[in-house]
């Protein structure tokens, strides 16, 4: 298998963005990333976006966008985990350089969520659950993530004000983010008086309905080490899995699974335990989701993960911080771009390019993302050489 | 790159499949490639579906069929290329088990179109062309297909009966295939006595809509040489490129120009020219589809490809025999399944076990996929060994 380094980042700020299509936003990011990386060498083309087909009416955006990118000829695949296409496309493409089919792949994650309606936006949401045994009776995302928050307060003693504190903590990062869809901060009482969602999750639990779309440049070391840019950023382990997609269907539903395992996978391909990781990009869909994420992934004690984040060892200056980003929380959670985005942000950290919230010293991060109510998990390693 | 086989095979047959679901239908084709294989390991899944979404109402897929398949926690990832998904989830898989990433892959192909109304049907399809400047103005894929055929015939002189020879050729083939959607033999009348759908296309120039799954499980030629299956089967090409999605784009709308360069590429790769493949599948999604494809593929000369299917250069006892299977036409096309039921059929020919319809000492094969009015293209080359 060939070495493989990331040689470009690009970004776009998310947010509402009516005045942009689809097509528009993911040629932005691909722009930005090629700029990044001081090359426009695209041998290939992997698309993360979950659903264009229910929020805007187009599939087949491996024709459409290498197209309106100007390079129509290249070839393109997209890729789809529901909420873990993006972090999917990035190791499709990882795949296709190591396995020495291209040299230069263009992951490129995009999602245009806000040309639909509310109820299509919720619909579409909840394909990425059971459709037979769950959507079907009604249940969406929110209600799925409320059944795990209530299991964990009672099980663990978990808070309210905890699950808020993962919030908070996720839009004081966010505020130092210019890419994020809500870069100001809030308090845990913001959480608390905003509506109520699905019992016990309220508003500012939930990671917010985006546009936005996010691109990496990958290829091998050897050729990265010709471009010479310092440090180089190399992806040293990958781990996937599935779960249950029904709740019902879940031995433990306080337990994620498939994070578990793609952790463990994507770290015993990298020669490395979590203790070596510096800081984590996750999957805070819900402030449920990252709680029982870091436990799975062993950052802390299972049940733990309530206290850990109201005792300030997630945040930016904590021991392990956890989505400096902002997370989907406060930087948006554009599907399909979601899994890219951290590994943006993951690269940018690694470099020490991120400005007010950089982290001193990372040396190594993690990224996780995932799909529906855990049904899926994409890991990434990175680290700086 | 590691040396890639295929080691098992599993199709069901297509049809109108309204006493089974996706999950159903996908994980019966599942079991019957692992069958066919002797093997129940399966390190990793590629799934390939255009629109789980738009026509089930159930995106997340990489969670659901593992799951039904009794193999949660194995990794997963779907990809789509509108109608050449299936063909992109074997080359995924390829890459994957090239790669070293995984060893035993299998690469699905679902599609459960029946589930919705026909207008949702023609809407669906009509995703894969351009959202803004071709579907919004109402123009679907019979529509496009239907342009190009009306050019053909002013250009190159190609007839309506031409046309029609295509469809009696595959349902032809089709009628020796057990897993064939139309197994009845037809004749020219039938296909101009059809209703008209598009003019000059009728309803015998179209294939249909379908319910299917194919499967087919990839290794490394030396995994395979263990199992010691003969005869070996490799995939010695792949070639994929993308063209403008929207037809009003291309120089001349009667050139495939990504079937043409994914021909190529597959081509170089597998260190062959045309001369030396002995028979192919390609994507008879309309009639006219056939004939400008085996033009591209440089099967025939330009413009000949009418002239030639009428003089039975491309019948199953003909020079170069095409669509030995019985095509998208007779077979039927459930979109994400049709790539790899192509490849399913390579395969069997390749071993010597395709029954009636087994072309003499084939011993190369080319299966070309492709999504919308060819914006995008995916060729393999096999080989038995």
């Amino acid at each position: 298998m060939r070495d493989i380094a990331i040689i470009g980042i690009g970004m776009i700020k998310f947010g509402e963005l009516w005045e942009k299509s689809l097509r528009d936003i993911a040629v932005e990011a691909a722009l930005n990333c090629m700029k990044d990386a001081g090359t426009d060498r695209i041998d290939s083309i992997t698309i993360g976006c979950m659903s264009g087909g229910l929020f805007n009416g187009q599939e087949h955006l491996t024709s459409l966008l290498p197209d309106y990118l100007g390079r129509h000829t290249t070839p393109a695949v997209r890729v789809e985990s529901a909420c873990a296409s993006g972090g999917m496309a990035v190791r499709s493409a990882f795949m296709e350089v190591a396995s020495g089919m291209s040299d230069y792949v263009l992951a490129l994650g995009v999602e245009k969520m806000t040309d639909v309606s509310e109820n299509i936006e919720t619909y579409t949401l909840a394909t990425t659950a059971d459709g037979d045994y769950e959507a079907f009776h009604g249940i969406n995302l929110p209600g799925l993530y409320a059944l795990m928050a209530k299991a964990h307060m009672e099980k663990y003693g978990t808070t309210r004000n905890q699950l808020a504190e993962v919030a908070v903590k996720n839009h004081r990062n966010g505020a130092l983010n210019p890419h994020s869809q809500f870069p100001m901060e809030i308090t845990v009482d913001t959480v608390l008086r905003s509506a109520l969602v699905a019992d016990p999750l309220r508003l500012f639990d939930c990671s917010p309905i985006t546009d936005g779309a996010a691109a990496v440049l990958i290829t091998t070391v050897e050729e990265a080490k010709k471009i010479g840019k310092q440090p180089l950023v190399i992806i040293s382990g990958i781990g996937v899995a599935s779960d249950t997609i029904a709740l019902c269907q879940r031995k433990d539903i306080l337990k994620f699974e498939a994070v578990e395992l793609a952790g463990q996978r994507a770290l015993k391909m990298a020669g490395k335990t979590i203790n070596d990781i510096n800081f984590a990009e996750v999957h805070d869909s819900y402030t449920i989701a990252e709680i029982m994420v870091i436990e799975a992934l062993g950052i802390v004690k299972e049940g733990q993960g309530g206290v850990a984040t109201a005792n300030g060892i997630t945040s930016l200056n904590g021991k392990f911080p956890i989505n400096p980003s902002g997370g989907l929380k406060s930087k948006g959670h554009p599907i399909g771009a979601t899994g890219v985005a951290q590994i943006c942000e993951a690269v940018l950290q690694l470099r020490g390019q991120a400005g007010k919230r950089q982290i001193k010293n990372a040396k190594t991060a993690l990224t996780q993302n995932m799909g529906g109510s855990g049904g899926s998990c994409v890991i990434h390693i990175l680290e700086a050489k």
